[in-house]
């Protein structure tokens, strides 16, 4: 007979960060979690994710998704384990991806909840459905594909390429047949991308403050496709090195997030008109019904090598905050994650 | 028996402009013109256009069209009538639309112009083939026909709305049955945008440097489409008033022509994520396959008054570069033109 009620450990957002965010704007919080009632599920969270497009959610205003709310425990995508079921869809042992990650337990909707198999062969861990699996990968997967529609022998530039969504951009690019240039902010990422990845030509960012020149010396016939993780520079950069009629994915653009004023936008605007430039601005929300041609695709390419997963692992949910910051410190290659217990 | 050569005039670009072009830099040359080669017309020129992209020209760059030379005569769409000719395709007397301007007389290639007949019921002028029904008018109809694709109900926003391209825009989203909101630089033109023009809202820019609230006072309910013709602040305030998934058309920027250094880009670029806006440079050039479908619809809409027409003339080829320099100080209202003779 289940307990009647289970200790859970939440991590709340405190205060609202201005520029850089800081341990003290989180809060480890003990509460208690009532038995789950029809339809909802207790579940124990084994793997949470931390994704730089949080940081919006920090700032009180109106936008895509709901702020976070002070005094109450953040949440995104998290893997977890069934516990107790109060729904006919899941039972306990069952592995769920769900979106009330940042605590060691949660009550969710069995509704709102995926899923996920063990994958038998090994090759496939559960992890993966926050990473190349889950909205970074489709992320990736749909802004080359439906955007962009990239093709083959064509020169694809990413930025941010050693973390979740641009390691996966600039290895889905080079599946597709083009030719992927990539920036990093570090010799060892970029030594990651070019030996391991096999991507054709990556920028130490921090080493070039003249980045347009820097791109313009590894790309000298143009890039025909940009997908934007980083604005600013990398943004101008691109204008500057970008062919007539090249499509611009706007995904993120982590140069600006912890900016206490508004960042500097891309002087060059105006080639966008004079070179016919698309810049499309994306959310992954938006794309889900490619899910399934997603998951069998991705899925293909992880179990045959084609795709390499990576992970950078923090271990213990009182560690989430430092994991979540050092997102912004170029503390991760590939997908930042909290393993939890 | 024709005379073995014609005197005509040119005005040359003598050195090339930095920030607002001033008379110095243009210079008035007189020449003298063989009579035509076969496949060419002599022309005598009616009616010249000058139009803001003629800056970019002035800059010795590579672009998506070659610069002006110093020491040649410049160039861009003129109305003409053919004095003398030895094609077959062309007599004496025709009316042509025509791309050697800035002069009195041309010896064009008769393959290059495009015949146009005096309208027998006098509804359409033929100076009208440099605005309404020429490259101004094509770009106001591909830029919302094909690129925006403008919705029956939806809310356009258009800057420098009383200029060539944006009066036209203006008048062409709401014949598309768009809740239209311009933007121009005197209440004399906010004046004619509403009560002429019958534009929804119309905002006086110069007294407004809150743009983005003057906006969002007349846009409670957002912009779907905007075309942009202004860049800077104006870019930022439709960025901050777009709705999700908004089109915006960068046709240009006339307020970065002339500034010096490269001038600020829109800090609030990030919002295209957010918003999922779609952001498409346009050169009209790359929409002549449209010419027939325009041609016929923007007659229609002249002949039956449905698109006024407006034009500010200044008189004598000796006057261009005075007309060309008053684009960028709101001297016009509708197309700027030079009549000659």
């Amino acid at each position: 007979m289940p307990s009647p009620v289970t200790r859970a450990l939440e991590i709340h957002l405190k205060s609202r960060p201005a520029g850089l965010p800081n341990l003290g704007n989180f809060e480890r919080v003990e509460t208690r979690l009532d038995p789950p009632q029809p339809g909802q599920a207790l579940v124990r969270n084994l793997w949470i994710s931390v994704d730089p497009y949080m940081r919006g959610r920090m700032v009180d205003r109106e936008s895509y998704i709901p702020p976070f709310q002070l005094g109450q425990a953040l949440d995104g995508a998290a893997v977890g384990i069934v516990e107790q079921s109060a729904d006919p869809a899941l039972k306990a042992g069952d592995l769920v991806v769900h979106f009330s990650s940042w605590r060691s337990h949660a009550l969710i909707d069995a509704a709102t909840a995926m899923k996920i198999e063990a994958d038998a062969m090994g090759k496939i861990p559960v992890q993966a459905y926050l990473g190349a699996l889950g909205f970074p990968g489709l992320t990736a997967y749909a802004g080359l594909r439906r955007i962009a529609k990239l093709q083959h022998g064509e020169t694809m530039f990413v930025s941010a390429a050693s973390g979740a969504v641009g390691s996966l951009v600039a290895q889905i690019a080079k599946l597709m047949g083009a030719r992927v240039i990539a920036t990093a902010g570090s010799d060892d990422k970029v030594r990651w991308l070019t030996n391991e990845l096999c991507i054709d030509a990556a920028i130490n960012y921090r080493d070039n403050p003249d980045l347009g020149a820097a791109l313009a010396a590894v790309a000298p016939e143009g890039i025909d496709v940009y997908f934007d993780n980083a604005g600013g520079n990398h943004l101008e950069a691109a204008l500057a090195a970008a062919n007539p009629k090249a499509r611009f994915i706007l995904c993120g653009m982590i140069s600006g997030y912890n900016t206490g004023s508004a960042p500097a936008g891309p002087a060059n605007i105006f080639l966008a008109v004079e070179k016919r430039i698309t810049l499309q601005g994306m959310l992954v929300s938006d794309h889900v019904d490619l899910m399934p041609d997603f998951l069998r695709d991705m899925s293909g390419w992880i179990s045959d090598g084609h795709i390499k997963l990576r992970d950078t692992v923090v271990h213990g949910l009182e560690k989430a905050p430092e994991a979540f910051i050092g997102l912004f410190e170029g503390a991760n290659v590939g997908k930042m994650l909290v393993r939890l217990g």
